[in-house]
């Protein structure tokens, strides 16, 4: 019941390794991760070629040549044992599947530099991928893109206790990274479901709400910088280490936030320990829908008096077809997460569901991707959301930064923008 | 010494006026502005031209058709009095002097997205002006740019008294909003001493840090949307309203924050009266210093560490030849305001100044500019703090969104890059 020392939390400016220690202080040892694999004995995921109506685009594919110049590259980091891609290959949904033929681990943005040279002057796709814990396939290849893991981009590489500033690799585990930021006194700003697996740097490409956006706001308000692959491929200098800012924030007691954070359950309470039960329940409701078979997702962004309506209408408006309509998320920021779940995936499911979900949330100008990420799932539903006019700077802006759009193709941008 | 009733605060979409209320409620009536004028009597601001090596672009001069499409665009609402035009063409430190002809004073974002069109189409120089507030010279032209002036662009739009969403226009006055926020039991995310005449426009182009930024943060953090003129430029669709996200942030007991806010002062006290005097105190500071003659300013951000040393350095090594040396800012997040007195402009203090205090940033891995934005004073000093693959992608942005260059030029990018 006594307030715990105050906490304090930092903002992180996330870069790849240096060579070595760097000028950013001394690496802080690896982190362990923890790996995402699917279930044995499940039934084989349809390929996501099959089930969508996508083409590949003409890209190159990967020859022996390749993979020599890759070998070189990440020595001992080249994965091309069909056995050990079959889980980065799927979504851990279940409901995507590529068919990659190479898994990279760099463990240095050297190497992912290097690495993206590489594909960049030989036209091959790249798949960057972290925990895999994405909802809306944006991490899984669609066709034979390359998968480019982080998993082994997995160090702190400094952390300054008066600013709080921490500086890490895009691989590293958010659970890790609290775990390390705690012990300090300080307090990770971003809290969610995945947190066992998901990577710091899937959850800064999303802009992740999770469980504390409502006290500690936009993680991105609290990013100080972010050290970019693509300036590889536009033949940038090497870059000098990033200019930093130094900062800290003020305290807020743990038990006050407890109750603060508690009362969008419903349930509010001082109790440390029922907190803590809520919110394990709170985390494990995805896992728990993913059995029932199929799972329809939404991530709606929604007027707070309007959050839940969607709910009852698709209630009614399915009735039996669906096995659940459930909604929860984040009361603070209008995030509904809308599940429906069935059997198994059935078009005429599909059909009564789209696209009158996003229909219903334009009407209410609302936004069709609220924390999820947009992802190969819902980069064809953003007019709903964005005009025209928005659209086509997205893709400007992208092919300014990658002209041969080799990075995660099929993903985010609509497919006729 | 209560806790007065928790505040909560909001974010803000910006996004100019539509032609009535629009969807997002009924404006809620002009607010007031301070204007932000020079003392009579004051000695003659030297034309930038003429004090800096820069050299006029290409552009187009203004004509009287020109004139007249803007009297048709803007009625009522074309300066091109002398007199009227003076106190605009200068920055509030009467350091620098553009000779613009014209100013405009457009109340929508339709009309001044007319106004862009056309001065696209007639290859016409842009420069936006808030408030006129800042420290680096961003705000006023530098040759004979026309001047967009936001001033009458100072309307609510809608405030949400659950999710705490701000919608307004970009010429609101920053001191304003906070009154019609608190009168709502909310708190703007922040506060600075030019907040009587700033505007929010320009604290969110600068993202301007100021006085609560150890509470609540980045303001960039806190800004939902915008809707950007740059639209009409690139015959962009015009955009339905945007998508909203709904949220609302956690409370802190006043009482608490005073303490907090206070403690930078190094008189840690929960008075509030005390308190206010402290702040006032703090505020007044960049006005009193100008009173000495000829102020050169930098804005860095340091390691907290090391933030007060350049301070005692160039006062050893400026000796009388300054008349004040003087060092404050925001501990909380390495942001030193370093400030160099003078009796009057001199190239010879200059040459002692610089490049030393940038070369110093550089040494420590700092930033050569923390919040007041770059503008003009500050564009071709970024190279010590960004690497040239970094200032050529900004100019590659920059193209992108106005390929003729003509929004504020000669500001920001590098001349050379």
């Amino acid at each position: 019941m006594l307030p715990r020392r105050p906490l304090a939390w930092p903002a992180w400016l996330l870069r790849g390794a240096p060579g070595a220690a760097g000028s950013w202080g001394r690496p802080v040892g690896p982190l362990a991760r923890r790996g995402c694999c699917s279930a044995p004995g499940t039934p084989e995921v349809p390929l996501t070629r099959e089930r969508y109506p996508v083409r590949r685009l003409p890209f190159s594919t990967v020859s022996k040549q390749d993979l020599a110049a890759f070998e070189r590259i990440v020595p001992g980091g080249v994965v091309t044992d069909p056995e050990a891609l079959q889980a980065p290959n799927v979504d851990w949904l279940r409901t995507l599947r590529g068919c990659s033929k190479v898994l990279l681990r760099p463990r240095t943005s050297e190497e992912v530099s290097h690495i993206l040279r590489h594909c960049h002057e030989r036209n091959l796709a790249v798949n960057p991928q972290g925990g895999n814990t994405g909802m809306v396939g944006g991490s899984v290849p669609v066709f034979d893109e390359i998968i480019l893991s982080t998993a082994r981009m997995n160090r702190v590489l400094s952390f300054h206790s008066v600013s709080g500033i921490l500086v890490c690799q895009a691989g590293c585990v958010l659970e890790e990274l609290s775990r390390y930021v705690e012990e300090r006194d300080f307090i990770m700003p971003l809290d969610l479901g995945a947190k066992g697996s998901c990577h710091i740097g899937g959850n800064v490409a999303t802009n992740a709400g999770g469980l504390r956006f409502l006290r500690y706001g936009s993680l991105h308000g609290t990013v100080l910088g972010l050290e970019v692959a693509a300036q590889a491929l536009l033949r940038f200098c090497r870059p000098s280490a990033p200019a930093r800012g130094c900062w800290v924030r003020s305290c807020l007691h743990s038990s006050s936030w407890m109750l603060c954070a508690c009362s969008w359950s419903g349930a509010i309470s001082t109790w440390p320990a029922r907190c803590k039960m809520l919110w394990a329940l709170r985390e494990r409701i995805t896992e728990a829908l993913s059995r029932d078979g199929y799972v329809y997702k939404y991530d709606l962004s929604l007027p707070v008096e309007r959050l839940y309506d969607i709910v009852t209408d698709l209630r009614a408006r399915l009735g039996p077809h669906a096995k659940h309509v459930v909604g929860y998320g984040h009361l603070g920021d209008g995030n509904l997460h809308l599940n429906v779940t069935a059997e198994a995936f059935s078009p005429s499911l599909l059909a009564a569901l789209e696209p009158h979900v996003y229909e219903w949330t334009a009407g209410q100008q609302g936004s069709v991707s609220a924390e999820h990420g947009v992802g190969f799932r819902k980069r064809d539903v953003l007019g709903y959301s964005k005009p025209p006019g928005a659209l086509q700077l997205m893709q400007q802006l992208k092919a300014l930064l990658d002209p041969k759009g080799i990075l995660n193709p099929y993903k985010t941008l609509p497919s006729q923008a």
